[in-house]
């Protein structure tokens, strides 16, 4: 986490005092420069998009639950771990499922910056398809 | 809402094909380009801390509820409105409270594509600092 990267996102997104300047944040309850909290959600969709979260049709959110436990700080080192929880098919469209995802960003204290348990949408393989393509 | 903007952020944040390109997309469940559910809530926060949530101390978010209702689209207007659905004191910080505000992003038809159900952290006046100052 840069702190160049947290002044710019939060010059665009989330012009605070304390993402943005040091001597604000030192004198907030933060006590020191930190991140905003969307930066950090952002930053975890990253990596759960190039890897953290295998999905064959990608991560379509439909909403979920956030907590922001502590700040992301400058020079924090992120990974994210995630848990399925739950797969609720549709009643409606057969071919579709909701999987609640835990998803926890971590820093390099395995201290824990992001929770988000999201609801997101899945879709099963098109099984008819394959069996074509397995007598073809 | 401008497209560059869109695929922008979902470069940087969220590089999923239904947002970067128009004919992914439309393949895609969206029908058509969707902006990151991400640079939607951080639009939402920018609406917020620049005048749609007026609180002295600034806007610090514990965690919430989020739903994407429907897609954020190139071109859409979006503005929001705030609802404080309660404060509740926190009995160990007693200059401390914890607000429940719902905000709701909607776009220029009036339908809504966010909805963020957010526990907001706020600071009681420091009522003595008044009273000194009244009889000054």
């Amino acid at each position: 986490m840069e702190e160049a990267k947290i002044k710019d996102f939060a010059t665009e997104f989330d012009p605070q005092p304390f993402h943005l300047d040091e001597i604000a944040a030192r004198a907030s309850i933060f006590k020191g420069l930190a991140a905003s909290g969307w930066h950090t959600a952002a930053i975890a969709m990253r990596l759960l998009v190039t890897g953290g979260l295998p999905l064959a049709d990608g991560i379509i959110g439909l909403g979920g639950e956030i907590t922001w436990p502590r700040p992301t700080r400058p020079g924090d080192s992120l990974h994210v771990d995630s848990e399925i929880l739950d797969i609720t098919l549709s009643r409606s469209k057969p071919n579709q499922a909701v999987v609640l995802v835990r998803s926890t960003m971590l820093n390099q204290n395995d201290e824990p910056v992001y929770v988000f348990n999201a609801k997101v949408l899945v879709f099963k393989r098109p099984v008819i398809k394959e069996t074509e393509h397995a007598t073809t």
